[in-house]
């Protein structure tokens, strides 16, 4: 799978394209993305940070899309664990996902947001089924 | 803190508004509220199925307010992880927030959703400050 | 499988013996597990509190052993999560595991430690493989 | 802390001299430690592979004791989430852990956990409270 199939990926699915998401690089057990802010992305007017349900998100698709260029499509999430380390100012994230390990039925994933300043936001990692069998069902 | 100011919290912000989110019930430590789905949500558009990212915000939302007649305040989340049981079909969802433990410094909160049907769709747990100090600072 | 069957499971198992677990309750999907305090289990030695690898054991045995029942074996953990409420001071502990989601690929679990006087200790959950075949590898 | 003060700490400690804990290796954010086998570890004695709690009690170890030169203490867990991704057999295991982020009131750190011969065995992470006050209380 190239870089232009996986944003074509992005582009086609609704929420991904509202992420506003651009693949920067793509390899055999990653990928980096960048996420384009949206004034709607903000959790409290006052503090105007990136609500975390927007970065939770971020984990997902940089744990899920680190996986794609190997087993060649996105995978359906079994679970995943967000952790929070920094508040979001309003701006542009960039998003870079690593596979942990590479199984059969199941692989494990990590990934981590960081400002355009390059300050760690948030990290996570989850687990994706990986099973051959075109099944979506969890 | 009443229904109605719990409402307006989530009025008054730019992600939450965007969820649709409406109060059902306020407990002591729980919380029952509806989210309003919308087409954005969905994550890959043959399958329609609402993406892991915006139950991920919900779970977030519910175990955080769950906690919120009793602090007073939304807190910030430090941790959570998310479980995915079914995929999502298009239709509004409903979140149960309860509290598993009250701390001083942080608490621990649990929330589950549901689609219209009472299918359990999603659930998972968070890790929240609670600590008196005003500072979100994480 | 009866809570005989599954006592004889523990009794037959090395890491579960030295845990000293004795099954109270076997239901459809939930058991109710003692858990027998030794000297070992303590991490520091002035405050004499449980470590918190033996509360992730008896976490990850209680929500595993809450599938034991319906699935009729114990089932390989994919991952889970503990969250420690409060410190365990030396004594036994009561061990409650319970069902989020049985699946036919994998199914979520949860469980919770009490202290002999009730006191919340720790919470979890779990991710088990409860795919029918055999195959422990992951 | 030296290397010397940080394997006292461990000998000092009636769980972690029972794990068996080796330090091979302290950095400013990251150690190794070996973990010498024993017969107790066993899970199920006809697969014989170490039980999932005592994985798990080496990535709490491994995650807690990376940010130990710099905190000076070991700390108290907040939550932790682990990863299985291979039956280990029989034999002794290395634990590496690593600081995701340091905080002035809890931490971020994950650890893997490998077989003498390099597999990777199991991984995770954990979140730390890293306050100066000495309150163990959760």
């Amino acid at each position: 799978m190239t870089l232009e199939e996986v944003q074509q990926i992005i582009d086609n699915g609704p929420y991904l394209s509202w992420l506003g998401l651009k693949v920067l690089d793509l390899g055999e057990d990653s990928i980096e993305v960048k996420a384009t802010w949206r004034p709607e992305w903000v959790a409290n007017p006052k503090l105007t940070q990136t609500h975390g349900g927007i970065l939770a998100a971020l984990i997902d698709f940089g744990a899920d899309f680190a996986l794609v260029k190997n087993i060649g499509r996105p995978v359906p999430t079994i679970d995943m664990r967000v952790d929070y380390h920094r508040l979001a100012k309003p701006g542009n994230l960039i998003v870079k996902g690593k596979v942990i390990k590479f199984g059969k039925q199941f692989s494990v994933s990590e990934a981590r947001i960081y400002d355009e300043a390059g300050a760690l936001i948030a990290s996570g990692r989850g687990t994706y089924i990986t099973a051959p069998a075109p099944e979506a069902a969890k």
